[in-house]
């Protein structure tokens, strides 16, 4: 049928797809296909992708090592659907991550699939810890963003998406991120205030759920020094420490997880988008051994842990994670991007332009989303994919591949950097 | 790693995953491959697979034209990942399912790709239902089940479920699915008053959403006039009307949609499970074009359409159902199975053991989980692997491939038979 | 100040009070003084009070005993307020339930006040059934009314209540109150059925509360077989029964307690409306001792048990309950006030006019409010003071004084069903 | 019947009163009468009350102008209940309040009778919040105390309170009070933060609740500063402006409204406590002409402006507040109040003990609960009835009638004083 489709016709989506859609609109193309750092339109027209599937293509489109294991699993009729029964996919991906990335890193957690999305991490995280606690409530802090279902949606801080809900977002508590109320203030001094007052209207929580980088919140980087104050929060008043790794976990900071230079050991870690390693929904949730006290099923979903996601993650693993290379890559690439975005915001000093991140996720605070909106605009214009963030769209997130060669991430940069400097 | 592993053994799931694995208990082995009605296990053991992904395989494991499109699309650098851009796979769906389902049937729908899961779906649809009418409430039914995030818990009626969330579940009402209250009893008589009663305490609900076979409450079909009944009561009261058609859709009942033989025109309808044709993670929501009043990215998420799983999918419909035989071969099968399980059930009549369903979708009702689970665990031992479902697991679930050739049926009806006999 | 106005000028309360005010507007005269049945406006006009502050003036107005010992007690200087210090009238108060009310009766329950009005001793109730059974859901009845706080809110049928929080309410769930779902129903089949199913999607509740015959419901009595399953299901299922006694107890079905035609013993009782005798605030919260796991001051409030308040609930105790002549009054006038209105109904028969009730508690269902209000408006005209009820206000609710003389009672009779045959 | 029981002896309590009585614990002698400031028990003895029923009784126990015109009314067979029906009484009342207190001062309000209780109030006014704005939630500050209803225990900071509930509290957000967290941080500054910012996870609440000085939340008092500044966001943001003046209004901080130093002009006041002058149950909500959108009877309740109260509160007005008299008087024995507490907290210096307050609202905070309970003992043996307040119970709350004379002042002061040294 789509034959009669003129190339990059949009009409279809028009017609068919519900006005939620967004990515189609902000890159009105029909991308047809992908390699690395490149996506291409039905013209053939090629794009420097510096969104990444907003973190889910860490290791770059279609890795050819992976999709030859995928493709090789297909042929050889291994299961792609199990529900959660046993597999040899899954025993391998397992025996993997505990291997490759648990055990080198001294940590021991156990497996749960929750269904594919890093939103049902975030459901399953939330039931554990109430289960576990037997309290209600959640503390989330501001600009955090763990999803729209509405048990993620309650701890998601952005009017928004927490409008749409039709409902009041209920159980959960918002408390300032490090720095929301000005470089002088420790956010965590007052947490610690309102946790050991018993007049303080804030009920203990179950769990405190943070991002070490809040991504859509506006690429913020938490500093050492204040995430392991909440670490320690949460040991002082028994709460159990959540890390939302979805979007910065597998890499994106440098280390596997984004936690590690802060030496957390979390009670639960949240991982997805990347975790297939070449864009397939999956999801893991981590937890404590001690806190495993789910009775068999009471989680349950139809598309837990999906095999051939499955297979993909393992080779994804046993690619990049069985050595350091990756992990230098990502820091000094970050020590490019960062430093080619600060040039950058040198042209829109005048409009307050900042730039922050950690490795490669860095934000190009723009001070207002329209001036973000222009530079978005125009980048795509000149040939790279790259998107907003922030409460008001006012951050550009720059989230390139890992993988992206350097001459390809210039590239990309030097459009990014023209873009800005045509729209200050 | 996994070569240190013995053929079947189970110890990394005991060791890694969770307590709330609950399959592989079912099944103590390590499945490998599959193919069509048939999983093998490491040993390279056979089994009939009666459960397929509890409604995800209705065309079997691997369908070979299906595997052979993800193939081809994989080598040719098809967009795996592209969030909600519009891609050529995407486009090639959803004209796929406007020409071959929805036209064919005189309806008009808008798609709303919420994320790869039925939960997914069921989350977007109750918010747009609450921020289109601007009620809070749903009305669900007794035995429903629509998923367990937070938000579609709330309509599931099963308390283990229910109490796992380690909250009370809200804006949710049950009422009384048809034949709750004996056969003399019109349920929707019932729903009529107190919705009709402006002090039943029952608020007027943004929609009602219900399956019209019951699937995880135990195979309970809904029968025409009562379905219809609550569609003209949705009129009435300006409630919107939500068909959870994720396990009994896509042809499982012999139409695509479940709702077709009482010529309902629900204001959604939700679709996942068998959609993608092979397993992959997929869900969609139909919804009446004057419903949508989303706001571009208002309900987001990062896998929403993956696009391997849209190729799937467009072959699927393009393999299955452009023409009748399929419709065909489950009236024709159905029967079949509804005669064997009636023999079966015959075998237990003191148990007061019965037979319901439509359509390849029959559950033989064992009064008690016990017998139920007994004669699971012996179709296992003898080759078929098969689950239960309702209220005290007491109903075995029988949902065969809609493609399984009539042999294999006949070889796995035999075991079941056989089950039932050695249990009662 | 008030001498500016004009005798009967309502300006000021158009002026100066809110929107809110609803008796002032049924019946648009400045009352004066009352005295027994009979209501004084500042003309001097005389109205036969059949609504008795919606049964809080079982007594009639200003019983003289009550007053001489409220006066004796303020000339005296007893303490009015106390908060809930232990106090000289609070103690005699308690002795005289104990002695004159529950002993009779082999009944054995601890008191709490737990602030002045019905509410509060429902949200009281309902806070120590969630307390001691750590489950959260109440399940109310279809007509049910317990007040408007946001507690009691949540267990009131009347969607015009309920609107008016602004708030989804939860925690509650409505079941069908006797007689609801037609005659050949019984509805505490109903209730079995949902409570013992896993699946039914209603939660385990921590209380049923009921009323026996409800009031603003539209005065409907349950039957004694009813009642009396619906506290063996509490027994089946652990769960405790409040019997919310505060417009039918104090006597005016006859009784004290209006469950003891049917030999109930509820868990909690909620007595407030006529306890004072005279119109004061007060109420009181009976509960079983097991049940008194409160911690000290866990459930505060400044009004708890008023002074003045008790002073005049004892002397009414001692006065009306030492002796069962009040109760055998009105047996009496009771039948006399049914079969009267089964006469007026009887003019209206062609609106399928019918009535309800128990004691000196009658309804006169007039199938439509208009037509209710219709008759309730010329009643006033002609001196009777009486209101509607009822989820469309479409019942006269007769509640006439207790103690109201015979006379009086049949010219208020005569009156009603003049204005129902003028209106019909 | 109580002829029976010993003087004083607190027997009938322990044995028929909940587990939840509280001051008859604190204050372990039966009371009988009281006068002025003294209360008498039942051998006799007098003691100094500085508590005043928590506020309630501004005017001392029994002002015999107020007990004589309740006594003159109930020997009028004056209507004492009336439901929410005109009345003389109420005519008066509200013609009062408007010519004594709001006319004098520029204030326009609309009178709602809610039920007599403060909490009542609450619910009343959180609900006209959220029906005039159409949104959900509630800020509510850190150590604010409004109610153990529901609906206001939501917006109650204390856990003890909370976790009485049985269930997550919902609707409402705390934010730090003034000098919550430190001198140096204005948290007016942090609350437009958090309101400015869409992504702070803070909703935009229908209003903002506050006392001005708290009072079971520990003798607060804000600044006129802060209190400005609220007023100020609360225009910015379109939020409505709740003063909560139940405790610290009715001239306890020297002006009627104790707002008027800040000339605040909420758009809603709550009255309660001392308003009906002599402890009987009564309560008001004050409300911009322009919030008044309730429908007639949609917040309905048993004795809303119960007449008695009404009767009193009237000659209260005509008697204190037709001049400036008592406003002088608490001004000067405020300040007296506060340096001799100052002198008081010399003694406990080392333990931190400290001062704060407004008007004849002062607290002595002693640093713990330990030491003040036991100030609060020793007192009570020496003679004076006083309590405790904050989260943790460690400030004395000093309450004395404003109407007390300076001689009785300062000997309930040399007590105090005399308990402090002793307990240091």
């Amino acid at each position: 049928m789509s034959q009669e489709s003129n190339s990059n016709s949009l009409l279809a989506f028009e017609n068919l797809e519900s006005n939620v859609r967004s990515y189609s609109r902000s890159f009105p193309v029909v991308f047809r296909t992908a390699a690395e750092a490149i996506l291409k339109d039905e013209d053939g027209r090629e794009f420097i992708d510096f969104l990444c599937g907003a973190g889910t293509l860490n290791y770059g489109h279609n890795d050819p090592d992976l999709l030859n294991q995928a493709i090789k699993y297909l042929y050889s009729e291994g299961i792609v659907h199990g529900l959660d029964m046993a597999t040899s996919a899954k025993r391998e991906f397992m025996e993997c991550v505990d291997a490759i990335i648990l055990r080198q890193r001294g940590l021991t957690y156990k497996f749960q699939f929750p269904g594919p999305t890093g939103a049902n991490a975030v459901e399953a995280a939330l039931k554990l810890a109430r289960k576990v606690t037997g309290r209600h409530s959640i503390i989330s802090f501001t600009n955090g963003f763990h999803g729209v279902s509405l048990g993620a949606l309650a701890v998601t801080g952005n009017r928004f998406y927490r409008d749409a809900a039709g409902l009041p977002l209920a159980d959960a508590v918002f408390m300032p991120y490090d720095g929301y109320w000005g470089a002088e203030n420790d956010t965590s001094d007052y947490l610690d205030r309102v946790l050991g007052d018993a007049s303080s209207g804030v009920d203990m929580p179950a769990a405190i759920i943070t991002e070490t980088v809040q991504g859509e919140g506006g690429i913020r980087p938490a500093a050492k020094d204040w995430l392991r104050a909440i670490e320690q929060l949460c040991k002082k008043y028994g709460i159990l420490l959540i890390v939302d790794d979805i979007q910065a976990g597998c890499g994106r900071t440098g280390s596997f997880f984004s936690f590690e230079f802060a030496d957390l050991v979390p009670d639960m870690v949240l991982l997805s988008k990347s975790l297939s390693g070449c864009g397939l929904p999956l999801s893991l949730l981590l937890l404590k051994p001690e806190l495993d006290v789910w009775r068999p099923g009471e989680h349950s979903g139809t598309f837990r842990g999906n095999n051939l996601a499955l297979v993909t993650a393992t080779a994804a693993l046993q690619k990049y994670w069985t050595n350091e290379k990756l992990s230098q890559s990502v820091s000094e690439s970050g020590r490019l991007l960062n430093e080619r975005l600060q040039q950058a915001a040198q042209a829109g000093r005048d409009h307050g332009m900042s730039v922050r991140g950690r490795g490669m996720m860095q934000g190009l605070d723009c001070g207002s989303g329209k001036l973000a909106g222009e530079i978005v605009r125009k980048a795509f214009e000149y040939g790279v994919v790259v998107e907003r963030c922030g409460a008001e769209d006012h951050v550009v997130k720059v989230l390139p591949p890992l993988t992206i060669d350097k001459v390809t991430l210039q590239r990309g940069l030097d459009i990014l950097g023209k873009s800005v400097r045509e729209s200050v």
